[in-house]
């Protein structure tokens, strides 16, 4: 394998595909990044197995030449090291060059570095996917429907499968699920895919969410979303990002949505976030976070939390409207912040069913957002 | 005490004084700001017993009232929560008044917080310090010379005396030098003091120059320093910052510095810098940073670093100046990259006695800075 690539095409196609390389691998070769040159361009991958990422880099973009290939071929360097000295490497192109046992010459202005490379024959092969069919949503959409759902995901490893968010479509239907038990954030979105398109139970890691939407970009444009046995495969320009589906049935949380209340609040949205955080900075000083709401005879609501050591936050707060029975309520302030901050309309409803009953958050603006806070159990 | 104040010239003394509020207090009056309320403004002070800082908002600035003094008084409020919540308090102004056993109110547009306060009686009393001797320095001048050296103080509280920088004046030459006996960074200001005015061995924390470095503005304007028996007094603005002087006696480096040299080269920083930033990638990936440097028949230098997992890099430079013996020598290159990061001129000077004795580095364009790394002694 020989070749000339120009410096800042092979730092992009580095950074996003190192993303999937183990920092902490438990055999070396998952710590390594593969490059497989041909003389239509280099394409490099790299995984952990749960993730993995592959960028390809065309000799040329029509307008100038990125690659010269004098000799295809292939080899594994390690991630951590090439991703940092690549774009420190001092001239605008890199010569690189495998010779015998994988060892890799990279040569670029004055600098000259000799690698241990690792057998390519050893690295990961990616799962085949069939492109049967194909789910294409834009690319900002993802992004926001990843971001309002994965705060709620557990962060235990007690229960693997909700360590991940639950996605299924149906009737052109894409519908996101995240829950700890404690909390629960859900998204919905029409994405036009034809009605007998359609699947359940596509269980995908946190983790891995977070990862792919640093690599999507905030824009509109397409990304093509393929689902097969075990494996979600996704397409933007030139990259492959591959994430495997968390064994395991997710549990049935439709149950638990109730649809009457006997307590209706719309608040704003703004003023009730500024609200929740100051209460916020006092709860957290006792470690259990906790917030109480209630409804006042003049119409408003106050919303409280106490400390021993610091004092007392109270603060008083408009409703837009009420209905139904007074309220008195304890909840989690961090769960409440977290929920608010996604919440993209000006004006919110709550519904509550009592005390001790599931509360439910939604927009005023549109119903492709639902969230569930449970309440505090307190005394008083 | 009952005063309103506006937010954010309360803020901005609360952000000064509460880096010396300590952050995991011996004991609770530590954790917190003292308020001092006049009728001619509000003094904060904070203190960890090492930094104490001092900041004072007038009632008015001649453009507009910042504070109405309702009733003269003193509190102890705890920092931590108090930093926090102000910034995001609703309305510009803030009521805070102190009741009975120091509870205190803080009242902003809707929100009403009620704090346990401490007694300002047990709050720790600052030094008095006799301002006979003013020494002023440009505030830009003095972070330059702080950044310059404070990265060669040690970081092991085995050598307590070693984690400060040493301070010296003399003949109008205000002088700093910092060690951690394996590399050595000075720096020297002529200052204008006049000539019979001096001291000696002012040792300062590093970490609180690091502090006083925050908060002292990039800009011309003259800080006043005044150097007592045990504390240095830092006056900037409506700003006191106290330090605290280390205890003991700084070593004499003015003997290890050499004034001949048998090899002697004028390099350009940057190319240098750059080159030893690759070498230190692949060097620490063996935790000894061991780089080596190498002068050539042809002229140039060689620099050059190995991991045996990794490979090789090697970094082949063009030299300015060259004068003396051919050299083989081993050196940190983290030590070296800090200091090559800290050099202000485009050419620099090193002079080598042999592979075991100190490397001597400085600034061509000036005699401010000296710096000294020692060697490693390695086989081959």
């Amino acid at each position: 394998m020989k070749l000339t690539i120009r410096k800042d095409e092979l730092n992009d196609a580095i950074q996003q595909v190192s993303k999937a390389s183990s920092s902490r691998p438990a055999i070396p070769i998952l710590g390594g990044i593969k490059f497989d040159v041909t003389h239509q361009g280099v394409t490099l991958t790299a995984s952990d197995t749960d993730i993995s990422i592959q960028s390809f880099i065309p000799v040329e973009n029509g307008e100038f030449v990125i690659a010269k290939i004098e000799k295809p071929g292939s080899v594994v360097l390690p991630s951590k090291f090439f991703v940092e000295i690549v774009k420190k490497l001092p001239s605008a192109e890199i010569e690189i060059e495998v010779k015998e046992n994988h060892q890799t010459s990279i040569r670029s202005g004055s600098t000259d570095i000799q690698m241990v490379g690792l057998d390519p024959e050893e690295f990961p092969v990616l799962p085949t996917i069939e492109e049967t069919e194909i789910l294409s949503v834009p690319c900002d959409l993802l992004r926001s429907m990843i971001r309002q759902t994965i705060f709620a995901a557990s962060t235990s490893e007690q229960t693997p499968i909700l360590t991940g968010a639950l996605w299924s479509l149906e009737d052109g239907l894409l519908k996101f699920v995240a829950t700890d038990r404690h909390r629960l954030a859900s998204r919905t979105a029409a994405v036009g895919s034809p009605p007998e398109y359609r699947f359940s139970n596509v269980v995908i890691s946190s983790k891995t969410l977070n990862e792919l939407s640093k690599l999507v970009p905030d824009e509109s444009k397409l990304i093509d979303i393929i689902v097969a046995d075990n494996q979600v495969l996704f397409k933007i320009d030139n990259v492959l990002f591959y994430s495997r589906i968390l064994d395991g049935t997710y549990p049935d949380t439709s149950k638990i949505i109730p649809q009457q209340f006997k307590t209706e609040l719309v608040l704003h949205t703004k003023t009730l976030t500024d609200a929740i955080d100051r209460a916020y900075l006092m709860s957290r000083e006792e470690k259990t976070n906790i917030v109480k709401l209630i409804t006042l005879e003049d119409g408003t609501i106050e919303i409280s939390s106490s400390s021993t050591e610091l004092g007392r936050v109270t603060e008083q707060m408009e409703v837009k409207e009420q209905n139904g029975e007074q309220l008195r309520i304890a909840f989690n302030s961090k769960y409440m912040l977290d929920t608010l901050k996604v919440i993209d309309s000006e004006y919110m409803y709550i519904g509550f069913n009592g005390a001790m009953s599931p509360i439910i958050i939604k927009p005023t603006d549109h119903a492709h957002s639902l969230h569930i806070i449970l309440p505090y159990r307190t005394t008083g």
